[in-house]
């Protein structure tokens, strides 16, 4: 065993290339991921980035080499390559010679050549062994998919004219008001995790216009539900010179739109493999104001939730299955949200509500969608009647970026995490973090 | 004034677009940047998302809408197009009809309409009005070229089969040892900011062979020095199945050259502009031993530094202007590097030195590029010489994937701060930072 991958004679092929190679010796790399006895055969899977190679193994000096041999060993084999249209990739290799590169010789903790359980009672097990539990194909899928959206997000964000900004996430303050915080010594001084780029965000607007970032926010929750991380990756986006709060909802739908029909598009062999559900979208969502989807549910289920001043969990569910049957579509748009649920920030658009909508996809809501109080004398109103010190250090410069003038704005930010475990039709949000935070787990 | 930037009766026009539309009305929306009379008339520049549009003001009624307004307020403005080769974009507006969207009646606090000054006595007040500063074109463009660099990264990346990750900012154990963490309180249990997501990436080798990731890493630094600040933005990228680590270097010296040349490629007015310096590179860097440098330093200079375990900055300095007199290529790799300064996850060479190299570019370290010890009980050796418990929350799963197979694989890291500073020729890491953190400042 030398210290680095011998350089092999043949370059290596990649699983699901060796097909146009018939008849060719070939060479592979990767991870023994399945051993079987058949027929007085040895039939091995090797693992590699782009799935699995099938080799069937028949010399008994080769057999020799993987006795003890456990999953996850490193193997660089040399072999003919032989079409086969039941094996992966429909091919296989016969007559491989063998070289062991790194040998494994104890079992796995938790099994990675079949489907992971993802019942609730099995996810701590699943969390215990991230590590290797990954290199399940399915859960290594649903990371390939999370790192498609986040390509497929950027590039539409890029071709709109959006500048990618990295904003701190060591704050002095923080911008949300009520929520939990992390808190660190900062040489001395108190300082918090930001829990969103929420002020610097609307900042960038004065220089680009138009912002966006994906980074990871920071929330204390004392809960431990499966909606509750105390990490999760944002995607924030942010928008001036709009003519109207529709504008913002537009781009919201746009990019839902546009990222999700991609993805159907281009891995829907991955989403089928995943039992994911049939993606239906429309590309202008429906928009309902609260009012109305109180009364809709009413008069479909007798409930009233009119005295409601938010939307209830059964009412986000059954709003979206509505709007899928009746328009085709999984994504509404819950306008008129009020003023009780404000923040400081948004734009109140009359005396009960805001001009604001929530996003709701699949059954929850994944955006809060508001224009923000762009108007200084005003905004210093919303800050004081929310108990916020408009010249304390945290604030001092957001409200310095009004007062020198910003045009009307917009935006909107959602979990990149939350986005992925609907996308999929997962039932967690933390499946479709790789290493999840939360109450009671800061490892692996 | 209402809430929105009301609908404009024309679509809006970016400045740097008028030039078609020569003897046109058009519509444009943007801040005030200045305000100047000449010869009885009244010039404005309007500032957008891609620059700046001359407006003549003439009419007295037009002219006193423009009384008392200070730069950064928000203006909406149909005029018409006369082509003026003098012009910012070679067209000017005439005869304007103003509407005032957001007046700003207070003069900016720091000079947004000249080049700022970033001279080191200068950059505490920059600093201080960070969120108005960058409103100037120059401070604007330094975080436009950041933002092409992020992409062009992700692109070459994803061209070669890398996917993009997202790693935990919160951990139970600090990777690299010595250096110093901010700690905070995690639900009563001790948390650490994670300075590099070094172990988790190498773990994520076993799952993907190729991964990346660009996220915020916090050190809590002492000092206070232009190079030094608490948090940064890094890029990490991972490769498995090497054959040899010069593969990691031809990794990171593709990357480095495709980005760089395509900046100054597609990006040459705006580098011109900023006064960037001439860029000299070419396809294969030069790659020098520590011992070579040392001994051509010191025939060069008369110096000795064959005692150094490493290179002094004066002879990174040296070697980079060496490089470019010679090979015309200001990126260099100092190889072998010596055991002393390892980590515990690199892979010795020998007694004596590491399978490693410095990537050096314009006169300093960018990045220390090495291969990983794959090799399982050689890292559980390695790490309890440096004083490591391999079975600690914080390490544990990353020797699980080890001891479970992981093949020969390098990587690297880089902070994108740093890379846009040396790429655009900046003096100090925190002009690329859009709101740096050091021991002096966690704000704005």
């Amino acid at each position: 065993m030398d210290q680095s991958t011998p350089e092999p004679l043949r370059p290596r092929l990649l699983s699901g290339t060796l097909k146009d190679h018939d008849g060719e010796i070939v060479h592979i790399e990767g991870w023994l991921h399945k051993k079987r006895l058949l027929g007085g055969l040895t039939f091995i899977n090797i693992r590699d980035r782009r799935g699995l190679t099938q080799v069937v193994v028949k010399d008994k000096n080769e057999v020799e080499k993987l006795r003890g041999l456990q999953i996850g060993s490193v193997l660089a084999i040399d072999g003919k390559v032989t079409n086969e249209p039941r094996a992966p990739g429909g091919a296989e290799l016969h007559d491989p010679s063998i070289t062991v590169l790194v040998p494994v010789t104890i079992e796995p903790p938790i099994e990675i050549d079949k489907p992971l359980s993802h019942k609730s009672e099995n996810l701590d097990t699943l969390f215990d062994h991230r590590a290797l539990g990954l290199r399940n194909l399915q859960e290594a899928t649903i990371f390939r998919l999370r790192s498609e959206l986040l390509k497929y997000i950027r590039e539409f964000l890029y071709d709109r004219d959006f500048i990618e900004i990295n904003t701190p996430k060591l704050v002095a303050g923080a911008a949300e008001g009520g929520a939990e915080v992390f808190k660190t010594d900062y040489f001395g001084k108190e300082a918090t995790l930001a829990q969103s780029p929420q002020l610097y965000k609307q900042i960038m607007v004065g220089v680009f216009e138009r912002v966006f970032e994906i980074a990871p926010a920071f929330r204390a929750e004392l809960s431990a539900t499966t909606r509750h991380v105390s990490e999760v990756t944002m995607l924030d986006v942010e928008m001036g010179f709009i003519s109207s709060h529709d504008e913002v909802l537009n781009l919201v739908q746009d990019l839902l739109y546009e990222v999700l029909t991609r993805l159907y598009k281009e891995h829907n062999n991955e989403l089928t493999k995943l039992n994911a559900p049939e993606l239906k979208l429309k590309p202008v969502f429906p928009r309902y104001s609260m009012a109305e989807i109180h009364k809709l549910y009413q008069k479909e289920t007798g409930k009233d939730m009119t005295q409601e001043i938010d939307l209830t969990p059964e009412e986000e569910k059954w709003i979206c299955n509505y709007a899928k049957e009746k328009e085709s579509c999984e994504a509404v748009f819950a306008t008129g949200l009020p003023i009780s649920k404000m923040k400081f920030y948004h734009m109140k658009d009359n005396n009960q509500s805001t001009r604001s909508a929530d996003l709701l996809f699949r059954g929850i809501e994944i955006s809060t969608v508001p224009q923000r109080e762009h108007r200084y004398e005003r905004l210093i109103e919303q800050m004081k009647a929310a108990g916020i010190d408009p010249d304390s250090p945290g604030f001092a410069p957001y409200v310095a970026a009004m007062k020198h003038g910003l045009p009307a704005h917009g935006g909107f930010g959602f979990g990149i995490d939350r986005l992925t475990e609907k996308a999929i039709g997962l039932s967690n949000v933390k499946e479709a973090i790789l290493f999840p935070r939360d109450i009671n787990r800061l490892s692996p």
